[in-house]
């Protein structure tokens, strides 16, 4: 049996469901980031996971197979998180996943803006894709990015761009596409809405 | 001094961030549901809301001008939420949110999809809107929905319905939209992406 468990974006954002569901795991595992936000990084039962591949995934799996394992995911499992990947790799081994506040949410508190409003693009060492300008007819934008996505290609649309969110050197600051530039690999680009004439 | 707080969707989702926001509160407002959720629905300073209409939440305003109010919302304040209604209302009173999980990611957790794969459309108490079908070129939909909902119009496609997710009847069913009837005024309709030929 596999949990995903998210450990939320700032600190304080780990549900009692999520520390109980941790407590009763016989191992943990997760990034360090991961580990700190949920308060076991010191715990003997973690491991910190450097990477996030098939075979790391593949072992973790088989791993579930025979014992209770807590895989624990900064942000929520499901936004642009590990339950994406598990669900590509996943065999015959029980998942279960369980939500928490991811850096979407935080963005669109600090936005006053809905869920309902955005279409959420995860573009995380990912190449810029014509689905943006495209799905900017029906919503704004929270495009999920690091440092080397070429915000340029956007043009010279006003972008709010909301970094390192309940990390050192958190950061929301205003300006054009096309003469801003990204400096954290924790960047959350906010693009209004076209209306259409 | 106003903080809208969400209390999660399912028990034990209130995160430590958002209880401390609650204690430091001088008076408290929600619905029934989202009182309980957070725990508070018999704390003296708790006061249920019956209403989200301008003139009770302009009261609310008002209050706190003088006062540390915190309103809590089911889910979270900016999904479907009473993040976006304050925005609209808001004078010169500040206002501060804190999310927590929606009824959104419950449902992701359990289909396994990732929001960034989704648009999410806010029908409660509104008409079918064309825009739907646009935009399930790009995304699947998750459509918050009331029965009043008119399913039919979405013709053929499969649906999976989710409702009452961490209430009472939770249930979640699978039919094509044509065919499969709406039973619970806190749904979350799933419509799987058209894959474009």
């Amino acid at each position: 049996m596999i949990w995903i468990v998210g450990s939320g974006t700032c600190r304080g954002q780990t549900t009692e469901r999520a520390k109980e569901i941790i407590e009763r795991a016989e191992v943990i595992y997760g990034s360090r980031r991961a580990l700190e936000l949920a308060g076991v990084v010191d715990d003997s039962r973690a491991r910190i996971l450097r990477s996030f591949k098939g075979d790391e995934i593949r072992r973790i799996m088989e791993e579930g197979r025979e014992r209770e394992v807590a895989v624990i995911s900064t942000g929520d499992p499901m936004v642009a998180g590990l339950g994406r990947v598990l669900r590509e790799i996943a065999e015959d081994v029980e998942i279960k996943i369980e939500p928490a506040i991811s850096s979407v949410q935080v963005a669109l508190a600090r936005l006053k803006v809905d869920l309902s409003e955005v279409a959420v693009v995860d573009c995380h060492a990912k190449d810029f894709d014509a689905e943006l300008t495209e799905l900017l007819k029906y919503r704004h934008l929270l495009i999920l990015a690091d440092s080397h996505f070429p915000l340029e290609r956007l043009g010279k649309r006003r972008v709010v761009l909301l970094e390192n969110l309940c990390m050192e050197g958190e950061r929301i600051r205003e300006g054009n596409a096309d003469s801003i530039e990204l400096e954290s690999d924790y960047t959350i680009i906010f693009v209004e809405r076209e209306v259409m004439e």
